[in-house]
């Protein structure tokens, strides 16, 4: 998401700096290189941010893009596999692995430009590459599910009954590390035309953002069952 | 995003309803099938309600997810080439096109039960797969610009100084037919285990929407420029 200024390729260089992922040729973009950034800090603070992002797999030579649960753990990132069974099968128990491309994108602001060529959207993204492999020891999976849950709602996991065995067993989790992956960010205001300021349409910022509604209670909701703080603090 | 129950897989079967998207093996989940939908009208307001989709297509044999603007015109959905233009270049302006994945997501609510395994969460989801293809004419490129503008901001497009020839010369924009459509959703509440509804952690589902901020106007607004009724009632 971003202008649609002629490409400004970038070379791909080794960072050596450890607060950063090294850019490579795929987290190098061809255009808006300059909205793209490999800083360690600021990826982890997009990817906590949120829980959903949107997996990428090939599938019989075609890609296919299912939204999911993530979690992050370290320099790890855990996929639930519940999206459907198919990345799942393909990644196996053992065996090399399944290529895929993760993206968590936040959306912060409406750009209204002046005119229909600049209008744009204000966001942070994360686009994870790599190989993902099936969790299959079971603590592993469990820590996993923890931060599932705790990306849903921070604090959450450790107000519910942690997964039984059965339940790991049934829950399949995706792992990725976090080695090749770039951030990009558009921030700021409209970009119009200097010819077009005179225009008389309105132009600036809409911010946008993420609201929680009321809770809405279970109807077995066990009795003297208090909304806990951290909902209340959402 | 759905439960870890085992997969129900279901045949797929060619559907005779015009008011709906003739289902094919993918687009036919292999799990939580009673979640899918290829209902015309649904899939048209899941795409309608949005306008940030994760775009995914194959690139040296592996995947890649990347945010973008999109618009639905009728039966085409069309998709803003700016977030690089590597599969602008790649779908090229003839040939047989790209092969992507088109995926826009809402969520609706947290769904905390009182299980770390059965968290979820509400959501509604549209998966279009097919062949993309470079949008060349000029007036069905501004049509489309159009039409992802007012995407953004219903009622948008017409109060902005239309793209020029040389603008839309430098606009991308690929043409996805909706043939091969899915949507899936999930609704409701918790899912609890019976034996787990006597347990003291709270359970239910926490709304989620999206809100927007107050309208920061460009510092350089024209005078006399005011916030306009789309704007306001937003």
């Amino acid at each position: 998401m971003q202008g649609t200024q002629p490409p400004t390729a970038q070379p791909a260089e080794a960072s050596v700096d450890p607060s950063a992922y090294a850019p490579t040729d795929r987290t190098v973009p061809t255009r808006s290189a300059d909205r793209a950034s490999y800083d360690r800090e600021l990826v982890h603070a997009i990817l906590d941010e949120g829980y959903v992002c949107h997996l990428g797999f090939v599938r019989d030579g075609a890609p296919v893009v299912l939204p999911t649960l993530y979690g992050r753990v370290g320099e790890r990132l855990y996929v639930h596999g519940s999206t459907g069974s198919r990345p799942l099968r393909t990644a196996g128990k053992t065996g090399p692995g399944l290529p895929v491309c993760v993206t968590v994108t936040h959306v912060d602001g409406l750009v209204l430009a002046r005119s229909a060529f600049h209008h744009s959207v204000n966001y942070r993204s994360v686009v994870v590459h790599g190989t993902a492999h099936q969790v299959t020891d079971p603590e592993e999976k469990r820590a996993a599910l923890d931060a599932l849950v705790d990306h849903v709602v921070p604090g959450r996991a450790a107000d519910s009954r942690p997964a039984n065995t059965k339940e790991l067993a049934a829950t399949a989790v995706l792992r990725l590390d976090l080695a090749e992956v770039s951030a990009k960010l558009r921030t700021g205001g409209v970009n119009d035309e200097p010819e077009d300021l005179a225009l008389p349409h309105w132009a600036g910022v809409v911010p946008v953002r993420r609201e929680y509604g009321t809770p809405v209670a279970d109807a077995d909701l066990a009795p003297h069952t208090a909304l806990p703080g951290y909902l209340a603090a959402l």
